[in-house]
């Protein structure tokens, strides 16, 4: 049962269409497997043909083939997991491949990100505009980018765009200004976020990333300054969570 | 000049519709009033009759007031100034009172707000719900709540709903899943994002606030719990930040 | 001499019934072995047939033998190493089995734990709950649940029950209610123990872990949630502390 | 509906006994008094005839007192305001004095307490110790103390028991290992907690205070002191909460 | 004797045109005139002409008058006075007066400072801009600009040209590009040296204010934010210090 | 009793001269005051004739006075408090007058001291050097200094002589020369602990002050400087410690 | 287009030589190569013959080796790689030996840095001293001297001359003496910056190492204490990055 | 020219019995081999016979040979080197062997230190004792020791007598109470400082470790512990900085 379906339970008990013992029976029996150390939640996503999402960190390979195996018999078409080396990316394909039927199976490599399943179509209303400060930001750029494209959006990709040189995130001022939601990723000093935020006039997701060294302290610098953006419309995520920027992103986009 | 506009001349010039030449005319003439201490922005806002903000904190009640009669001979219809205490409010009031031609003036106590002219009709797409743990945090809550009411969107409050009980907050559940944009405001631990976060499938902007005391560092453990949310779909601005969350939740609720 | 009985002592000497001569003597004489590198209490334990702890980190594994093999000569029944790798603790094996006479020798990998002798059978009061948000918080979970059990607690396991999937936990509120205390594990922003400590009317032992990324910080952000915890009833212990959670709430559960 | 009523309520319907349709019902009609600014639980405590406790900072006077008369009306025996100056207690008192039928109100200075009602017999199974480094710490060990009184327990109060004249401390032998749990209270380097926990077999609960100046930090030295307590069996609270101590310790003393 | 003179008695030294005893003799002799509280440095500046400083905070009125009228009896043409408030200031005016023999006193506001004695002309080559991002960050900026011009510099202001508005900034283009030296002074993310430094190719002074509130903590922010500068050509100085980014600027302007 | 004598009395035990059971009743009989709020220790000090300290801190004048008296009717000839205000002193002097006959009651505005009783004779072996970086570090000074004195020290101040201005310090190199401690305060960046420490063969006591803005932090930037001494021979007390520095100089200059 | 030359189109669109259609166009068509990853600058540096800089950190051999070619084929005659390993330079050297047409290719150990291309005649106007405060700091000291010789400079080094041996400073005056603009180099407490500030009248360039261990926490002790320094003239750059400190220092020193 | 000389010779200028002539050309001809990478001062320590040290950290095997060598040449007879891992040490062994001449070389395991030359007969005027609170602190214990052993101080080992179990502590009181200078060493909570304070009379250098976990954060919690301490007599070196506590101690332990 996902969100969703969790939202509609509860409003039907709420206006009398189903009982509460009916909902409490259905939230007893229904909703995830338990795999001992795992309860898999089975809820297909926010909306129709939407990605999971499986955290990869601190997972072992056969801990996440359980998982994976357990969503996809449940009919879950796309998966994501996020925050895996390239070695257990191998060993979990070894571990899944004969139950994916078919499914696309894809290690992606900036990010650390294992995409299941093709790619949707785009469902989102507009475009998603990624931007970022430097090369070295591109990981949590592309984590942010594949997460929303796996959810269903188009993603406009501008890199490298790092406000010590101005011309370039000018110059690429129409982009911009077509997207529905931005998400800037910069590390550094992270003014990437408010120079954004005060050209654009959609949301601004952004990302502090741990690039820097010395007093960036891992991303503490550009946290703080997206935190204190001077722009109004910049809300933050966690140090390089590019994930959870293209999923807050997403959600947006699709608000109809 | 607001956001729109500029971009709008930005794609003129794109599109060749329009001349560098005359865009560098219209950008170099019209888009502040320097009052010497202060640059003024003549943008009529996000969007139609949308509200003008001033910063408070740090400026004399003469600034603010040259500020506002320089806003309003530019025909805005709607100021919010925050972060101003009632002393500077009614010093305030008597400087700009003779230019404000019938326009309303009124005070907020606990998020310390003036609002001048009267509230719009709401014209965002659905209701923005401003959740809040505990009574100490109502200020952040309330600059929240009536930032997006100056903004032109429905407010529905949920206070006191702190998830140490968790019945205050599930009983509010009909009332939280109507939301298009949640604002969940929370001091001490900030575990209301998360909670919050995982009951609804719309996005969150979370507030941590500065309530508490000892550890709670004020608001640095609220803001940490808030940027490492299990809950996937909460950003995050800045402690105490009402202000932030309510003008993202209504740019994201005029999103059509 | 243990704490028990060092208050015994202590109290006689108070109540006349030991000259201070002799409980000096006592001191003196018999409350520990010194093996130079380290001086090993000969307590046993805080109750009968209690277990004896070694703080792994730091120990080679003959240094750890040694005082194993010292504590054996004390007809130490169990014995508990926290914080050993698997290869210390193979090395550790063969050094000291000759001496074990018998007694059970496992490794417990998540919690990186030896337990010497066999699980007692529980003679605390209640059931010990611990539960943990996700699989990554499972070490720290495990050192806890173990280091109960190896105190003769009953202890049920909780797991993968984070506050952004409520339903997990409240489905499971049975036994969460049944427990006589609590152990509350969870790393990132560490709601978990606010919306256990509002659900149930026992203590509640909070254990951040260092489980996250970015501005986690290594566990500071649970840490400080934890403290910082709405919810009265909870008091904290060390980031990734599983064994002092597990120690406190055993003392608990034995007060009779 | 307090916590352990709660309880009983999910156990009715996990057993049969209570429909889940009436326990929602019983959920939704009942647990609170919605004041608009706050949400009044009518919990009557964690055992017959328990205190209601008020965190009085950062609340106006006339909140509290609808608060109170809201808990007065519920037949509230016994209120703890936390928290508040002397003026506000004042301010209250002749608030909420015709409502109170004979209630005693008493302010308590030292640790800024309000006590509505007589404090009751203690009903703890045995006494707790509340120790604590030095005459300034008074303020917060006196909190810990009168909350544990007013929630039924025997109070034995050590203070200025510091480790830098251990005599004083072991002096005090007796009283200390008397008690069925310890609430020990420190600023500076915290170190009483140690020291303490490695005296007793009993658990103890650590209170860091701010007292200190320079590298204390506003209480930070003693936390983190506390936190990495080399004795087993201590736990601790968020700097400077006495009443959270007192509240844990309590819990734990009526542990039957 | 100033530094320029002791470099050149170290010289003379060096080259043998000096003997050491003689240059010992006047070092101890000479250097400073002992006010018990302080040591005076009799020292004319950096250049012909140039203003002596006082550091104000934490001085009494008669401590600085003390100090003021050895320097004024040693010659000195201008006095600057920092951090000093408008009630020490009128004091301290009171003191002096006789001893100043027609030299002008002024007290600046916003930056807290007294300036003795007529601004000199400018003997630095070219101009220094100073800039800054809000118009709360004016003390800061003054501070830098006032002790600039007591140091022989033509200042060119340009407040209030934060980046969240870009068009302010680049409509000053051309004043900025014409300086030989820019302060950029901002609190909250810090963002504008980045900014400016990818604008100019002069160095860059930066100045981190303590403006903003909640994650600004005081200046960290910004501070940090500056430290990071993705921009070449960017130096930090401390939090607030406008006094030496005027005075590291005049440095820079008058090298020949 | 003071430590020497609990040295002397457990040195009997261990070599058989005094009873273990005559140590134990003399340490329950003999070594506080018990006033209720406080423990006070009657010892007399270090040496012969020394001082009793008091930290006034977070103490009533009442409740000094009270100490006072006790020390006083336990034949102590000199006091020192120290942090504590000029009304408290005046109030503080008034309470203890009549019961001191005839002793000097001081009040030391620099660093809030009260000395009561006439400076000793220095018994010290050699004269203690305290030397400070600026004027606004003297209140840390004179408490290490007045301290120092008041435990039986010759003192030699060397005060203003940071190291910005070398020459300041050099030419009093013979003063300095001939300390037999040398206690270094400074705030700021705290570098004149690491250039004494070069200078000297003396054991050098540093003491960090809180003199300074932004980025020092109330003191961590001098304490953290003076930690990472590149100087050998310097151990550091507490920010603004000038009480603990001066003591520790006493107990050195004092080892015979 | 270099910073140089975007200054002068700026400034020639001002005073209207250029059209602004002209200067958008030469805007858009010019700046940088897009490689995908990255956009290259095609700017000739700060002045004739300076050299471009490449920020190795996180680029792969074969990013930089395909933005080395294309700043060869814009016929730049010297290019500096920073942070850079070993292998990856052999790695590098390989991939771009064919397309660097007889330009030099050297790898310098201590600094981690590659130059490409011979060092430039010195045309700045005085040296610049580099000095530090030991042997381990010398990789931060070499990266600021050989930035600043690539940029053009005469560098005078001063190693190993820190403030605990101050005769080998001072031994060293006439060199430092003689210095246009100081790099001050120094880790642990980072005291050289301000006695090195104290001696000279010329800008000096902190720059903070990580050198240290414990309380040097990665180079804060030094940043802060360069950042609170008492001498005047000090301005600071990140931990670590001597190369801003020598592209800060050759600034200054080609300032005509 | 060591210390002791340099006093001597600036003592001699200021009577007159030296010209400062022949002085400065003393100064500037002797005290160091300049080396290149390293100034090697040529002092005979701090008295007759001393040993000299070496700091390992971040120097190759070949530039400390190259130091030692020089050292040797200079009729130094013993040399410590800190912070060297075994390999390290066998490399230098090597390379050093030829010009020993007959010098011992050992290596110390756990403090990782190389000590050339024979352990001195002790000269110092009492024993020191070094004491820890666990296993784990061994290794700055040990720094600690063989660095006062090789300095020429009796040196007392009381190892694992950590707080939590006093009796270990109380039972080595005779040892403790015979030191002339106290070295209290301890990580977690580093409450030994205290304590150990509090027990004897003479001074306490106290040396935090980086011993724990979580929140021990590197020996920070120790290390504000000791600073915080509420025992006179205590001052603090760096975390883990053994070398700088066994360095002073002695320099205490060998004032006459």
């Amino acid at each position: 049962m996902d969100k969703r379906e969790l939202e509609k339970l509860l409003h039907a008990v709420a206006s009398g269409q189903t009982s509460p013992e009916e909902a409490a029976q259905k939230l007893r029996a229904e909703p995830y497997s338990d795999l001992g150390f795992a309860k898999v939640d089975h809820h297909r996503g926010i909306r129709q043909g939407v990605s999971e999402v499986i955290y990869g960190e601190g997972k072992t390979p056969s801990q996440m083939a359980a998982i994976i195996k357990s969503m996809v018999s449940a009919d879950q078409e796309r998966i994501l997991v996020t925050r895996i080396s390239e070695a257990a990316a191998n060993e979990l394909k070894a571990l899944v491949m004969p139950g994916l039927d078919g499914l696309e199976f894809a290690y992606h490599e900036p990010p650390r990100l294992v995409t299941i399943g093709a790619m949707p179509e785009p469902d989102g209303i507009g475009p998603i505009a990624v931007c970022c400060g430097g090369t070295s930001d591109l990981y949590a750029a592309e984590e942010a980018a594949i997460t929303a494209e796996m959810l269903g959006n188009e993603v406009i990709r501008l890199y490298d765009v790092g406000v010590s040189g101005l011309h370039r995130l000018l110059s690429n001022y129409d982009a911009l200004g077509s997207a529905r939601v931005v998400v800037a990723v910069a590390g550094m000093e992270g003014a990437l976020a408010s120079v954004v935020g005060g050209l654009v006039s959609c949301p601004v997701i952004a990302v502090p990333t741990s690039v820097g060294y010395g007093a960036s302290f891992g991303g503490i610098s550009a946290l703080l300054a997206m935190l204190n953006s001077c722009a109004s419309g910049v809300s933050v995520v966690n140090i390089d969570n590019g994930f959870g920027a293209g999923y807050q992103a997403s959600l947006i986009n699709h608000l109809s």
